[in-house]
């Protein structure tokens, strides 16, 4: 593998020095990019190009054509774990992921399998290789996948839901089954992030997209528990450096402090918590990715760099920031306010950063 | 005016001794009652159930005579305000509020009036003096608004949002006048409340359902600072007696120091923020309401009860707890289960009111 040329994205998650903050995008490589819309009708539906490495690692590379990110982000969905175990995932036109079978008996959750990485999602892995040799060194590329209890209101609603009514029903009266799925899909997705880690991938990130949905309570037993077996059970370093992990739940911002305890390396933040009090609680234990509301996109250039100056000032000085937005950037936005965004933060953040600037 | 037999929930409210802890449920008068159904049907669309007083007293009592709940809450739409405002709202099946005019133009914001509550809405006050004839002093009936924050979202994307990018757009690019229509609003609705509680509200609830969308330092800015506005200017007695007032922002546990400040007398809680700490950081200072899941009753009666008791213990003893759900009943609940539910509650709390029991 080619030497990294620009590792202040790995720096800033373990809080080594670096000259300017880092920024990448969640979603980065998507429908606001019009290169996107063209790759994406070109391959047909969207999981046939998940599941094409090349046009995979051309969807990936577009952003970083367009603007100086520091990372880059495989492109993928989470959804490719639960599909790989069996329950046929596709996307239908303006209703987003339908799973054919959900999981909803008894029979059903001791039915599901944990996945070979190599088998059913070898063309993930694929992808991985063929962006790190497209990448070349540029950046760091950043692995991923859903958090078991996110995983698990599409495995056991069929889709997405307003209400959660059969997986929080499963919850509430089959914890014991509950258990039994999320133990599964953990160590899915455990194989799975190692297999993109062999593969390629230098960081890793575990989107918990539904985990604020819970209880403090039930967070803990059943979101955050599988988040740290996880954890516990990645491959920390690979080719001579650490791999640090990124934890995200959104609407996680209560429970930061339970959250470091795991031993993941940064917190992705969404924008309901200011960054000076996150850092003020668990800053001492992990570095911060976040948090611009991504909405303020729309806005205007000035704006944007208005917003971006005070979410820096929030954080305030020295490493263990990685600028991002707090969800993923929406589909209308103009790419060149995106572009203003990144320019922004490499711009403004200098001043943080003295002892290398 | 009768007098008042059963003044638990007005009691827990200013933290004086009740005997047991009292209950009610958002959006307790709905859908999930068969009886609620056969009314809307017979009344022809929402709006015309909520513009008929005798037909939202018969919803409103409804629940009453299924249930021994604690307080009636006036059966109207948050967005009868906005409508009132000309706006005109409509209901479209399975799409939620429309307002064909929203607020889009610095034009449209200074053409915005501020109601007359005993014009436009002398429905709504026609309501609340047939609710309170009716309830003939059996309990205390609540009445409420939308938080000015919340009635902005609808009245400038022109109905329900995902993404919220016009109204952000506004508060981004135009907080000037973001403000005014905030401000405009705000009036409306303190009117609004006031000739609510001059009919007979004899407490009053604010619903901030998308607060929580929000970064805190806009939070405070754009939601908070309006919903102090009306506090301020609310008539806090009326009848001899306190009007109790209760903040509700949805996705507010973060910011219940800051809630808490207002000089509100009760804070409604959704269920991602424990009761035990925010009693801590706020409740030498408020009354709590809430904040069992919603979803929770989906399940069995008696994992229903197991959840009453863990909340029950986790405020502890003493008043200054209103029991409810942490966001509305949802629509395909079993009734059976919403009774099972307010009896856990009464059952089970007696023993942390020692002095009374």
């Amino acid at each position: 593998m080619s030497e990294l040329k620009n590792d202040r994205f790995l720096r800033a998650l373990l809080k080594e020095p670096v000259d300017v903050t880092p920024v990448w995008m969640m979603r980065q490589a998507g429908r606001y990019l019009p290169e996107y819309k063209a790759t994406r009708a070109r391959a047909g539906s969207f999981m046939d190009l998940c599941m094409n490495p090349e046009l995979a690692c051309e969807v990936t590379m577009q952003p970083l054509e367009r603007y100086p990110l520091d990372a880059a982000i495989l492109f993928s969905d989470i959804l490719t774990v639960p599909d790989a175990m069996g329950l046929e995932l596709r996307f239908a036109e303006g209703e987003g992921p339908i799973f054919d079978r959900p999981v909803r008996s008894e029979a059903d959750v001791k039915r599901l399998p944990v996945t070979d990485p190599h088998a059913e999602l070898q063309y993930v892995m694929d992808a991985v290789s063929t962006i790190r040799k497209e990448l070349d060194g540029r950046v760091p590329l950043i692995g991923f996948a859903g958090s078991p209890w996110t995983l698990a209101t599409y495995m056991v609603e069929g889709g997405t839901s307003k209400e959660y009514a059969y997986v929080k029903g499963m919850l509430f009266d089959r914890p014991d089954l509950m258990h039994q799925l999320l133990d599964t899909t953990a160590r899915s997705v455990t194989a799975y992030l190692n297999a993109q880690i062999d593969a390629g991938a230098q960081a890793i990130q575990i989107f918990d997209t539904w985990g604020g949905m819970l209880t403090p309570r039930d967070y803990n037993e059943f979101s955050l528990r599988y988040m740290q077996q996880i954890v516990d059970g990645l491959k920390r370093e690979s080719e001579g450096r650490k791999v640090p992990v990124i934890l995200f739940t959104k609407g996680g911002g209560q429970w930061l402090e339970a959250m470091a305890e795991t031993g993941a390396d940064a917190l992705g933040l969404d924008w309901t918590t200011d960054l000076d009090e996150a850092r003020r609680r668990v800053g001492d234990r992990v570095a911060l990715q976040g948090n611009m509301d991504p909405t303020v996109l729309y806005a205007s250039p000035e704006r944007i760099r208005q917003e971006v100056a005070t979410i820096l000032e929030s954080y305030g000085e020295g490493s263990g920031h990685v600028f991002n937005l707090g969800h993923g950037i929406h589909q209308h936005v103009d790419p060149e306010h995106a572009g203003a965004f990144i320019e922004a933060v490499h711009e403004l953040s200098t001043k943080y950063h003295p002892s290398l600037t």
